[in-house]
């Protein structure tokens, strides 16, 4: 079943290969990513036998997003757990691979609890993998799901909002297919629009320093055959001052219990310019995004990145090398400050909306309800 | 005496050879330039042997910077006329090559109307040249006074604003000795500040597309000894809401008479996080960048540059060559929305830093007393 709406998924996807798949060659049980460091020049696939070699492609961002890591933490789980690995190890280290994505985290755990449950009901090994890689399915098959009702409430919230059509969406780094089950959050509302003929021009914020936007976005758009403009991450003032942008759709990587966003550093600044030119700022992702473990803003880990990926520019073909591989642009020895992710507080968004429907205006007891329904406490 | 000025200026320059040069060798008057597009790799020269090559260097960015665009305009003038080209012809084409910094076309006019009186007072030619060079030498030496006056008002006004010292400013793009007659616009207050000891660290916005910020900014950062920190355009978000930031100090390539300033892209974005998080937003420019004639932030025209800038990576040790001699990092086809300025409303302008003095707050009135005092009208 699983399978199925994974293989149903593929045709709709940007990419000729699928973002992650399970696979059993006689040789064992394998997962299978897509590496997006290496989009948009080619479409290359890396295969993980074990859990520190996925832990090591989610640290370089060959899988990233926040539904995405979930996903892939899941599959990590149930990889050990096949492969006859220390299962809590395996999820511990999954789960420290990166600290601001929380769906990361509840994927690991997800998968963790299933296995535990399997192994403690039968005491077999092999009834506890399977049960951790049924969970990994099932996350995986949900988060499809999800994608398309954040699409349907995301659009009639647009519809809304904006009455008229003719949308002119702007957007920061990657929320589409690639990081998801599905068509993804805040991308999948615009290729929602798109498909009902109300989307007039997308704005892909190229997304320094490791151009998600640029190399992703932009793919997924050109693909979708949507009408898009890719633009350096400053020139989004100069775009809101012409009254260019009708609204901001982005994604999230953790959403504390106070309504605060985290999500790619320079959704910030786009938080502030949307309320400065009266634009709406819309927050996209599932409710496993919504943490009621992190009280606010102040309380969620930013992940600091290292400075090579500022002082050195990367592209998957450069063959000239700085410490960090890449190509030096500022003077040796400069020191960068390097946030992977800022955060936006609840008065600087306008709604979220997530698969169980829109949050607006975004409060803590809004969020909790929301939570409650789906049984997930701070407690 | 402007010669002796140019030498003195070396000394305190953070490369090995000056940012602008008058030559004559045997073979006919020359005017050298850091080649700005190869830094921080390597110091490497141009030679202009007549306008055609100087206006090509402007476009490229090899010469850049508004003040310094002034100072290259005038030699580009005094060149033309050495070297018995058509004048007129060379100034409209060194005013055309780049439309927004106004200096450009105040430094070409001057040089030109010099050449013209003395040309109409002795009908020698060579008298014409001589008034030409004798004008740009003048600019490019004012231009030095100038940078030494601003600084000198600017660390007052510092003082004024942030008492207590251990001042925290964030800037953007490059305004230095690089872009200067002398040590700069903003770049030149922050040293002011470094040398009196007051100087906490220099936040350097790396400046997409071109980079002015990691490759110039760090450079002369790290030449003068200060703490400094590099950091994606975006990230300035993160750094105002963390408190980080005291002041933000930018240059400008015009000034409308009523205060707008044309700065470059990724300017009014910070005016407008600055505004929301009561942060001083200084403006430090010469008198030259006042343009009475321009009557308004709309009436600035904002050149557009090249998508490839955007959709392409370029540094210049890189072998790889797209379309526009970079690497891709957009899927092919990609188009970019690419102004290489923006215009920040006098509302959100703290204060106008000039060598006559400070203007705050920003008012038509105000400046227009400032360039009544040069003898500079919009008639």
């Amino acid at each position: 079943m699983a399978d199925q709406q994974a293989r149903t998924g593929e045709d709709r996807r940007p990419t000729q290969i699928p973002v992650i798949r399970w696979e059993e060659p006689p040789e064992g049980p394998v997962l299978v990513l897509l590496d997006q460091t290496r989009l948009p020049a080619e479409e290359v696939e890396l295969v993980c036998t074990d859990a520190p070699a996925l832990v090591e492609a989610i640290r370089s961002l060959a899988v990233r997003g926040a539904p995405l890591l979930g996903i892939a933490g899941a599959y990590g789980v149930a990889l050990a757990a096949a492969r006859g690995f220390d299962v809590a190890e395996a999820a511990r280290a999954l789960e420290e691979a990166r600290p601001t994505a929380v769906n990361l985290s509840v994927g690991v755990r997800r998968a963790q609890a299933a296995h535990q449950e399997a192994l403690a009901a039968t005491g077999d090994p092999t009834a506890g993998a399977v049960a951790a890689l049924a969970a990994a399915r099932a996350l995986h098959q949900e988060d499809a799901v999800a994608s398309t009702r954040m699409a349907a409430h995301g659009l009639a919230l647009l519809d809304e909002l904006l009455p008229g059509g003719g949308h002119r969406i702007l957007t920061h780094c990657n929320s589409g297919s690639l990081v998801s089950g599905g068509e993804g959050t805040a991308f999948a509302v615009t290729l929602a629009a798109h498909r009902a003929g109300r989307l007039r021009r997308l704005w892909v914020d190229e997304t320094r320093p490791l151009l998600q936007g640029a190399r992703l976005t932009a793919y997924e758009a050109a693909r979708s055959g949507m009408a898009y403009t890719l633009l350096t991450d400053n020139a989004a003032g100069s775009l809101f001052a012409a009254g260019e942008v009708d609204a901001v759709l982005i994604g999230a990587d953790r959403i504390a219990a106070d309504g605060s966003v985290a999500n790619k550093v320079g959704s910030y600044p786009l938080a502030v310019l949307a309320r400065y030119h009266h634009v709406p700022f819309i927050v996209v992702a599932p409710v496993t995004t919504v943490d009621p473990a992190t009280a606010d803003g102040a309380s969620i880990e930013v992940e600091q990145r290292p400075g090579f990926e500022v002082t050195e520019l990367s592209a998957p073909q450069v063959p000239v090398a700085g410490a960090g591989g890449g190509i030096p642009v500022a003077p040796l020895g400069t020191q960068a400050y390097n946030p992977a992710f800022d955060v936006t507080p609840p008065e600087l968004i306008t709604a979220v909306v997530t698969e169980e429907g829109v949050v607006s205006p975004v409060t803590a007891e809004a969020l909790a309800e929301l939570c409650a329904g789906q049984g997930r406490t701070a407690a």
